[in-house]
Order: structure tokens, then C-alpha cells, then sequence
């Protein structure tokens, strides 16, 4: 019997209209779909996809274990999630040995800060996988600012909010333009750095890019804003333009 | 009358799989298409797109009046470039303003080191201008080294190979992850770059990202090798996974 092949499907950032022509297909026609979600939610990558499954598409919902009741320096932090992980591999060789296609559903670009790679990297060597790339949450979020992110010999960063103050400043020092992503409780920390790196009034804050309640706002009016983890924080570059 | 629109439509990588939903039907329905390329040429971004225009689609080629003709150092380089950019966007508004709407053909995401954004800006505060992000050539290139680019808390920074060797050196150092564009001739001190900031021997060098003659080898077994100006050179982050 043929074997199947796990498809790591990009989504891109939200809007259904901006996945690529050939996720548009696989997740049309697939069979069995697979995606993570936190417990308890319907996920976001499965509500891009709304509507556009087959009637009896098999759906495997891979809930995480933990998301913050336990701080990512805790050792049991990685061990569970490294557990859990490696259950969602199972099912999924074993749906493929058993000559299954599956489709996981990915959301943003799959090799770009994605929740994927931690299968991609425990299938690669015993399965058939297939990427497909998308249109990422920061080009979403650069376009609807209305301005272009870079120009000429721009250097751009993409740093995320977690990151402790420290290298956050000297990140946004060191580039032209800036991508800051994973946002949420990390917004006043975030600030701070673009203080202090002389950014913050060049700062946008994009919330829900490409999204219904898309928002664009300039980051020094957002004070004291609760934003979603995933919004994301725009600095345009300022190079050479004829 | 009813004025027209200006879409400024990414294609993405190259693959035409890779064209958004959105792209995809927005260059099949185009009864004007336009276009940046080089004198003599048929153009990338037209090439991509070929056998899926209107069979009555107008085109309008614009083709630059200079490339490397004129140093970018010259005064006369800017003056030549800003009078071409005018150019296009007389007709572009000749034509809005007759109530056609125009595709502006893009190669990766519009306004991620894109020509179109020139025209953007002269056209953003007289016409309907609407951007459709894509898939950048730099996700094409990661996903065809067949690993994620970036994990946990990686900064990841893009830098042009047209960059003095020392702020590449620099940008190097400073960043986990890299992506570095604008190959060509660039690529040996693109590779000094790499070697003085110890990134040599995790750096790879893609070939037509997700097009036919893709090719992905290690860097440093890319002696002599005469690459395009469109390759793109990736160095994968190594942050933290459970």
C-alpha cells in the first residue's frame, strides 16, 4: 500500500482570500485535517478554514497541554510539550502509514516562528512532509499601515516582545526598519525598547491584520492598551527612494 | 463616471500555486495589467503570470530607462529613475481616471523591497490605491532548505547584499537568523561578511525559490559560482524547542 504525505499547510495571516492558491486546494479536497488549538477554544487556524472543509473531512484538534500556568524556564515547561508533541506525531504516522494524506493546518508561513516545525522536525526523517509557504502575519500587518516596511538597503528585524528588555533596545537599535510580534502583556516592555532606541514615534501598533476589527493605531496612543498576543508592531525604514 | 482603482497585486515567489486566492482571481479578471521589466526583456513579474490573462487584457510594460548603466551614487540616477516613475503614474491615472481599473503586476509582497512601492506613493493621494500582500521570496527560500528559519526568541534580520561589508558584517553579528538579498555579484563579500561574523557554516544559498532550477546548496561549497541578483542566502536560527 502507498504510503500518504503530512502537508504543512501555511494559512497565512488570517483573511481566507490571502491563502495561496494551493492551500486553497488541499484544504478543499483534504481528508483529514489537523491543527492545534489551546483547550477549550476552536483554534485559530481552523476558523480560517471555516466553511471550506469536506463534509466528512476527519478533524484530529491537537490541544495544548500547558500555554502560560507554567513559565518556559520551568525543565517540566519542555518536557511536556516535548510529550505532547511527540503524540501528535504518532497519530499522525500512523494515519499515514496507513496511506493517509493529512493536512495540518498552519497559521501564518509554517517555517517562519510556527507551532508546525515541532512536528516538521519529528516527521522529516520517517515521513513524506510537504510545506507549503504563505503570506506571513507581518506582511499582512505592513500592508495595512498603508506605507511600504523597507527601501533601498533597509535593514529589517524582526524581534519578538518576549524577548527581555535588554536585547529588545539593542535590536531595535541595530535596524532600519522593525517587526516586533508576540505582543500582549509585553506591550509596556516594548515601548520602553522603542523609547529608547529613538523608534517610538515611528511605531505602529497593527491589531487583527487582514482580519474583521483590523486596527492600525500609532503605538504612542496605545497607552495602556490591552492588545491580543498576536498583534504586531510596525517601524517603517526611512532608505533611499528616487 | 465611476473612477477605476490602482491593485497592486503581489505574485509571491514565482510559483504561480503561490498567488493568493485573492491575486489569482484579480489577474485573471484584469483588463489592464502593468508591469515593471527591463528594456529587452519579457519581465519577471509578466512571466509568472503567463497564460492567465484575459485574452483582451491591455498591457502596459514599463521598462526601466537605466539599471546599472548609472551608478546609484550619481545625482542623475535618482533624477532619471523619479522622471520614469512619473511617467508611469500619468498613465496609470489616465487610465483610473477614464473608470478602468489597473493590475500592477509584483514580483514577492509589495511592500517588502518592492518597485511598485515608487509608484505607491505618487498615486496613494489622488487615486484608490489597493495592496494585496504575498508571499515573500525569502519564505520560498527557507522553505526549500527544507528547515524553519526561526524558533522561540530568535531575532531575525533581512539584510541587502548591496550593504558595505562592514554594516553586513555588522548585521550579521547581531541577528540569530538571517536572510540576505540582492545576491549576484555581491556574493563574495556577502560571504566575508558571513565568515568574519562565524555565520559561514550555517549559511545557504537558494537559486530560484520555488520556481524550475530551484536549487539549495551549502555556501560555503558555492566557490566561484556565479549566482543571480534574485538568489537569496539564508542562515536558520538555533533558539529555543522543546
Amino acid at each position: 500500500m502507498r504510503g500518504g504525505t503530512v502537508f504543512g499547510v501555511g494559512l497565512g495571516p488570517g483573511d481566507p482570500e490571502l491563502m495561496s492558491v494551493r492551500a486553497d486546494r488541499l484544504v478543499r479536497n483534504a481528508r483529514h485535517v489537523a491543527f492545534f488549538r489551546k483547550a477549550g477554544r476552536s483554534g485559530r487556524a481552523r476558523g480560517i478554514v471555516d466553511g471550506m472543509l469536506r463534509e466528512n473531512a476527519v478533524e484530529f484538534a491537537m490541544e495544548y497541554p500547558v500555554t502560560t500556568e507554567i513559565p518556559l524556564s520551568d525543565p517540566r515547561y519542555n518536557q511536556i510539550l516535548s510529550a505532547f508533541y511527540s503524540d501528535c506525531v504518532a497519530h499522525l504516522k500512523a494515519l499515514v502509514a496507513a496511506g493517509e494524506d493529512v493536512v495540518v493546518l498552519c497559521e501564518g508561513d509554517p517555517f517562519f516562528y510556527g507551532s508546525f516545525m515541532h512536528l516538521y522536525t519529528r516527521l522529516k526523517d520517517d515521513v513524506p512532509v510537504h510545506v507549503v509557504p504563505a503570506i506571513t502575519g507581518m506582511s499582512a500587518a505592513w500592508t495595512a499601515t498603508g506605507a511600504p516596511v523597507t527601501w533601498g538597503d533597509d535593514i529589517l528585524s524582526v524581534l519578538m516582545g518576549t524577548l527581555p528588555l535588554a536585547e529588545l533596545t539593542r535590536g531595535a537599535l541595530d535596524a532600519d526598519a522593525l517587526v516586533v510580534m508576540k505582543i500582549g502583556r509585553n506591550l509596556p516592555k516594548i515601548r520602553e525598547a522603542l523609547q529608547a532606541a529613538g523608534k517610538m514615534d515611528r511605531a505602529w501598533l497593527v491589531e487583527y491584520a487582514s482580519m474583521d476589527g483590523q486596527t492600525v493605531m500609532p503605538l504612542a496612543e496605545a497607552d495602556d492598551r490591552v492588545s491580543p498576543y498576536f498583534s504586531i508592531v510596525i517601524v517603517h525604514g526611512q532608505g533611499r527612494r528616487p
